[in-house]
């Protein structure tokens, strides 16, 4: 990786010289933090190095998956070190809050409104209102940087270790964080360290522990620390006795408005958030390590660079979605406390489930070094925790959605040539999630109803989630096989490209607004279920009727119990990426097709904020017209997309909307787990991928207008290229891609050399 | 739990006032440790609390489960913090060593010969002859208290964090230990602390942390800290980098030639580490730390006198086998680093299996309070943990042998009408056993096979195990049928009956050695397997027939894998402990059962040294011969049990071979689940047990002599009294029960009423 790094870094500055005309700024200038803040984003809006383990921010929401809330009105009680980015469900982290305040220093609780809030790449700023403080951050990979100005007398910090995100008052909620321990240690008058113990969280986790060493820059006067409700004043020292603590610190002694605090956290013990300390930030130097934070980001930022002629807000867009991608999962290497090995360690994938379709794949284009880096720490983990995970937090595999969608990534790895992954290693991980049922309540990793889907063939409706259980992992057995298939594993390669048909097995031929033949749910014995059963009223359970429209959840089960996950059957029953050819002939031949999605579209059956949809825009590739693909898809961007803080439509999901995003704008968008990229109309004229292999790939979309929205026609290197899709071996070896734009659909381009169904 | 102590502890004043004629020393001097120090034992022959947390030892085999090797010629190479006693496979713990030392002060590795070795209660005590330094330990519940004598120049101690048990060179073997991470900081010129992170051992557990805080007596003059091989003089932190780490100190400004050392350690962090000591010993007085654990000690071995008139080596047989009962499970709570709660915190069942059919019924008479604790200990693992344990060691769940025993702690506390038990959630922990399929390996908790279990009435010969998993399951249900009914719980009462008998599907009509039927391995077709796949010659696979006595494991397959754990078919075909009469009649009737267990113990087809016969000497009982069951059992007591070092036939198993012995020495056995116990000759004229509720029960056989060993006649409360088992209401009402012995079988006494069958 630190070749790669410098590498890189050379390359910035030759391509800042380069560019310099049509690039007036930094490309970390235009992303925007904000963006995703308001509504259902729940972006983290602090500031984070790329994959960074510390993420500190503002906490006024404790029900916040971000901790953050955008309504002014609520007051900020704490800035902690951890958070997640675009997560739903129930908050994670939030831990190791502090606070400044003046005023009445014997009180824990100190709240304030905000205002002047400012989010930079590397850096946020905010004016705590109550007490004129002004609050800065920034942060290198595992150390938070604090910069204050009082504007009053008492000037004091609270580090508050029993703060955490999602506590709720029913000890054991589900999803809800809860307190295991806490320990606070004054060191020096500058020096304090401890940890928070805490569980469970959205994945329902068992105890993970941050701990931090702090600095101040300058003594502080006096101290008291709080074990419980009970104040004691001097007390350097609350051990864990399962209750929260934490410390306030006085600093009226102080000459200057001025003080700085650096906070480093680890998952390992207090001495080395010390040495995170020591190694990252080893100074007093604010700005240093802000300008750092930018370089990283700037290094990454400029893998891809658009035409100078892109409007601001679509450069903001595109930059903060490559900023998104990078927030997560985060580099926890030389920081988990489970095992110890050779390779990286990560964490926080939160969920691949979300991820996998085109957050790693736009990872993979932009450093494949961090995407092998990434393959090898879950097969890491299966080896050390006995499966790989679909989301992982907090060092603990908890919750599956659908799928064993790491398999996915193993296979994308496998299929773009990624060098230095252990495949036999990597095969046999697939291997346990294909046949291995998880046990226990089979939502904590591997494949939950795995003896339905390895006896009868799907998993039935004795199962929750059964539709999209079945479709995952006919697209898991799928990708296992291709890199059984490469391993001249043959039967294996053989048993799992049967099993990858396995969604015919819920096939079922029912029509609805037209379109016929929809994933429905089907019991053990194989008959179709009808119905199922719903709220209770007056003692008597009803039951409603099971349509492809239908959602039992959250309403008639729980949000984990439909027969989908987070989505109807008419979504569902479009997600066979490893064979559209066998669904489009399922769903009735070319036009019946087209009129499915169709259908989907214009009726509003599709979701645009949430995963499972992700590849419909696209699937009008496989009936030989991309006009529509690329129609569709930006039609759904710019209804749905844009540069302002609501400007993602979803959960941005650890930055999977935000991929989405960048791929469509780029015009490319990959089927993860397979070699190749659906080719639509960019928003640029130029994008130039800046490969890690040290090529360079052009796309150049001529005569691009507003009304001159299709590709009439292209050429690869020069040559006719004729097909809508391409390889990624052929973007790898650089080269130049051009389009030539006109304002009317094509009647040939993208028509006969369709998207590959490798067998 | 404090008040019952405090009252057991004026009861112990006044029962030492009037026993003082026929008591001539304490009871705790009858403890041997040595006792199962030499031979299967594998004893921890350190000081040790009851169920004490710290358990401080010498180490001089890596490969030993309790670290110590007998052989004197071996040398110590450390004394760690942490052991468990008498379990065997791969060792787990033998954390945080130190090692006293003279010479070389710049040397990682000291060792040295012993000799004066003395071993006693809460005492233990060495002479390290290279440098002729004399060590003494003694301890409280989580601190260990050392007092080295130095004759040499260059006294050092080393305290050393990468040293443990079971280290393996072989990255991730199965059962190894291996290493995390440590950490160490010396605090001020009396102070260190810091930590040992290990995974693995025996349960192949996920990390654990034992945290350390080191108090000595008197100032070092230097020191040194090294990391990896690197030797640092005088630095002060060697913070977590996945290597080991450890400190030297050098005391030779010291004046004396003495010098103490304090070690509290925590599973949750160094203060509270540190905590442990200012709450235990918060002095230097080592005699004052050892006479109060002898004291509490001697409070639970008075809970039951024996006759003065018994033989030394019979009260150093009975006093060291109740000590050896209650090292463990160890009470950890407050230490619990994954879940607070309100419940107790209980680590090192190990294993249940093992323990469950004598020693948790001999914790349960001695002092019913805390097999309450231990009981709300398992019910909360499960419900913060997903399932109660077989074997937990390390805060880690991990490996089932058989069944899910801990039903049967539960079914047994139920029938012994234990107060303050949540019978409800121990039912719902019951039922999850019984429902759920733990997953992954199958071998971590709850029923491995149990898909086939569920559906096919046993578990087929496709999982490992099958014979003793069907066995115990069956007898898990049972338990589970009977919390089920007392909760009127009827169609769970109904359905785990019903399944109690699923010994019986894998009862096959075949004969050996003149016995007829046997549990014998089944596929799940239903038909029976006559032979099994072997060890490979030549490149075949050898097939060897399926017998009564074959041991498949561990020479055909691994040690795991067999059909039955540990033992054969002869002897797991008499397990059956819920339904001995069925058992008599598929047996073929009295007479044939009869020889059958005579063949049993006469061809040698019966194993001392393992639990799984453990009820069977007493089986005589159900064909009206309890004069049978009396005279095998003491022939195998007085066989194999001695006061001798070598005095234990097995594994030890956290006082399982103990409690056996300790039982059968009263005269009374326990059906363990059910509320009565088996009477046999006991070999004391008087046994008296104090109960926890304040009343006595005393067992008194008259005519006692080396030939009267057969009870002609008895009476309960001056009642006749003919039956030849007990309930445990009779007991713990209080009361007298008075054996009148004879020189020959009674013809009449345990004759009629047999004992229950409770369906």
């Amino acid at each position: 990786m630190k070749k790669s790094l410098v590498f890189h870094f050379l390359l910035i500055l030759s391509v800042f010289d380069a560019f310099q005309d049509i690039q007036a700024q930094p490309l970390y200038s235009y992303v925007d933090p904000f963006i995703g803040s308001v509504g259902k984003g729940h972006i983290f809006i602090g500031p984070s190095c790329p994959y960074g383990m510390v993420k500190p921010g503002p906490d006024n929401n404790k029900a916040s998956n971000s901790g953050y809330e955008p309504d002014t009105t609520v007051t900020i009680f704490g800035f902690s070190q951890t958070h997640v980015s675009g997560t739903g469900g129930g908050p994670k982290y939030g831990n190791i809050s502090i606070m400044p305040f003046s005023g009445d220093f014997n009180q824990i609780t100190q709240t304030s409104l905000r205002s002047n809030e400012i989010a930079e790449t590397g850096y946020y700023s905010v004016l705590l209102k109550k007490w004129n403080i002004r609050t800065e951050i920034t942060t290198s990979p595992k150390v938070a940087f604090y910069r204050f100005k009082f504007q009053q007398n008492n000037k004091a910090i609270k580090i508050d270790l029993g703060q955490f995100l999602g506590e709720k008052a029913i000890l054991d909620s589900r999803e809800a964080q809860q307190f295991v321990g806490s320990e606070i240690r004054i060191l020096t008058d500058t020096e304090v360290e401890g940890y928070s113990r805490i569980r469970g969280g959205w994945n329902n986790g068992m105890a993970y522990t941050v701990y931090f060493h702090a600095v101040f820059e300058k003594p502080f006067q006096q101290f008291a620390s709080w074990k419980g409700e009970v104040i004691e004043a001097s007390q350097s020292t609350q051990y864990d006795s399962g209750q929260k603590t934490g410390a306030l610190f006085n600093f009226d002694n102080l000459k200057s408005d001025s003080l700085k605090m650096k906070i480093g956290i680890s998952f390992v013990s207090t001495a080395k958030a010390a040495q995170n300390i020591r190694a990252e930030i080893p100074h007093w130097n604010f700005q240093q390590t802000l300008a750092e934070t930018q370089m990283k980001w700037e290094d990454l930022l400029h893998r891809i660079q658009i035409s100078n002629e892109a409007t601001k807000d679509q450069k903001i867009m595109f930059y903060t979605a490559l900023y998104h991608t990078q927030l997560m999962p985060v580099d926890r290497t030389g920081e988990n406390p489970l095992w110890t090995s050779s390779a990286p360690y990560y964490d926080d994938f939160y969920a691949l489930w979300d991820t996998y379709r085109s957050s790693h794949p736009l990872i993979t284009l932009i450093t494949p070094s961090r995407q092998v880096d990434i393959v090898n720490s879950l097969i890491d983990i299966y080896k050390h925790d006995g499966y790989m995970p679909d989301a992982r937090s907090g060092n603990y595999n908890g919750r599956t959605q659908g799928g064993s969608n790491a398999e996915v990534l193993i296979a994308d790895a496998y299929a773009k040539n990624l060098k230095g992954i252990d495949y036999g290693q990597g095969l046999m991980a697939m291997i346990k999630d294909a046949t291995v049922p998880p046990g226990g309540n089979e939502e904590k990793e591997g494949r939950g109803g795995l003896t339905d889907y390895n006896s009868i063939g799907y998993v039935s409706d004795r199962f929750v989630r059964a539709g999209n259980r079945t479709l995952e992992y006919a697209y898991n057995d799928y990708c296992l096989a291709q890199v059984a298939k490469g391993l001249n594993r043959m039967g294996e390669y053989h048993r799992f490209m049967k099993q990858s048909e396995n969604w015919k097995n819920l096939w079922r031929d029912v029509e609805d607004n037209g379109s016929r033949g929809f994933i429905m749910p089907r019991d053990a014995a194989g008959n179709w279920v009808d119905s199922i059963a719903c709220d209770i009223t007056n003692g008597q359970r009803n039951y409603v009727r099971y349509t492809p429209l239908a959602q039992d959840w959250p309403n008639c089960v729980c949000w984990w119990c439909g027969f989908f996950y987070e989505a109807s059957s008419w979504e569902y029953s479009l997600s066979v990426p490893h064979d559209v050819p066998a669904l489009i002939e399922k769903s009735g031949g070319n036009e019946a097709f087209r009129k499915r999605l169709d259908t989907l579209f214009d009726k509003g059956f599709y979701n645009v904020g949430n995963e499972p949809s992700f590849l419909t825009s696209c699937l009008y590739h496989w009936i030989g017209r991309p006009d529509l693909s690329s129609s569709r898809t930006r039609q759904i961007i710019d209804k749905n997309y844009h540069a302002g803080r609501g400007g993602i439509p979803g959960n941005d999901d650890s930055g999977s909307m935000s991929s989405w995003l960048a791929f469509h704008m780029m015009g490319i968008y990959p089927n993860a787990g397979q070699s190749f990229y659906l080719i639509t109309t960019p928003y640029f004229k130029e994008t130039i991928i800046h490969l890690e292999n040290g090529k360079k790939f052009n796309i150049i979309a001529e005569n691009l207008t507003e009304k001159n929205l299709y590709i009439k026609s292209a050429t690869l290197n020069g040559k006719p290229f004729t097909q809508a899709w391409i390889d990624h071996e052929d973007i790898v070896n650089g080269g130049e891609l051009v389009f030539i734009l006109d304002a009317k659909p094509s009647k040939t381009w993208g028509v006969e050399v369709l998207p590959p169904t490798i067998k």
